[in-house]
């Protein structure tokens, strides 16, 4: 079973809070930080006007309080707008 | 009798909750919830602008609140458009 | 005599209240309700930007509290915009 | 001396409150009512948005708070813009 | 010295009041009404969207409370965007 | 060092209050006014939807509220779009 | 590891506030102004709509409360969108 999101639509699976990454940037995931980092799990096919220039694997970073959250096997996922992507974190 | 739904309209017959799919993706439907679960019943034909991506027997998430619920032989229907529809389920 | 709607308008006659229809379909006009539906009795012309794709006969179901009502010859008339009108009924 | 209404604008002198028409219509222009009926006196060249789909001599069906009302000659106009005309009474 | 108007603004030498035209037409300019009559002295190139449909010399009808307001020479003008002119006056 | 203006951006350096131009035209600068006269010191490129039609050296009238001031060696600049210039003074 | 910014996103590391620069123009970064200067890191591909048309290393003046804050290595960065960009400076 596949959540398949629509038009410019993505849906990321929310990472735990990290104090540290493997390559030293930290990121923190606070209550007081604006943004937080999720991966792709599927993208929609976009429309006439907004390209997805994300794809399925990508950590992305975006605004914490954008999107629509949906739990599935008790994992919390987060229906996303491109425009609410702020940047790919590789 | 039909609800012929018009531009980038679609008629769904909302699901009753259900604890767990057979495959095991439990999307729960409870009053916390922001999003729903239905059935595609009829499409409008999309605009200029707007196509409809959806087709008749797609089970589709969509945002809780949006749309205009209507009753026909005791179901209760919604017509939603499509910028509401935010995923199909597979 | 004729009111000849302009643009993307369309001129509906109000049904009264129809507890069910002939086919079985119950679509109940009720103080609730947030839907209402009409005959088409005449059609504006449409724009570049804005199709007109009800014609004069058809039953719709538009927003309830959409439109603007004319009265002519004791009967209720409302003059809507294609936006409002949400489905024809067949 | 002539006002000549510019781009999608309208010259409408406003009818009298008649109580019915020759043709048995009846419009009532009370205070409770929304609409107003005028005759149009002079046109605009519409703009490459807006056409102007009335010509001078039409009877006019508008919304009674749009557009700016001017005095000339004892009498009151309004320049009303095309969106503010609902329908052509015939 | 000249105010040059850029886009689609127009430089208006606001008309003193005056009872009545040499044509006869009377168009008030009390601090009831919502429109007064200038001069066009001076017209921007227009842009892409809008033309500047008057020319300099045309007595322009426009809302009272639009425009920007500029001093010289003892005289008052106002700079105009084109949607704030309603009609020409000839 | 340079301040390069983005998009359809305009760098401009206030003009002192002076109560009479050379040629005789008086556009008072004083806290009742909403306009304010500047020199172009520095243009950006302009974007496709808007160009930008003042150029290096001239004069221009602006609304007075607008913009973002900043202060280089001593002297307020002002960062303008071009939709806040309204003039050009020659 | 690098943060990749999307769209017209630009990725800015604020800089330290100094109070003159070599070549002599001072431009204060107070509480009481409204701007702040940063240098771009990472730039985003633009849109069909709005071009990215700063580049790595350029220095950039934005409005100082636009912009989403980000942390990385004890150092704060921001993500802007172009329109937030007034100026580069050289």
């Amino acid at each position: 079973m596949t959540i398949r999101p629509l038009a410019d639509r993505v849906l990321v699976k929310i990472e735990e809070v990290q104090e540290k990454t493997a390559s030293g940037i930290y990121i923190p995931q606070t209550a007081q930080e604006k943004t937080q980092i999720g991966t792709v799990i599927a993208v929609g096919e976009g429309t006439d006007k907004v390209k997805v220039t994300v794809k399925v694997g990508d950590r992305v970073m975006h605004d914490k309080f954008s999107g629509t959250s949906v739990k599935a096997d008790g994992q919390e996922y987060l229906i996303l707008s491109m425009k609410d992507i702020l940047a790919i974190i590789e």
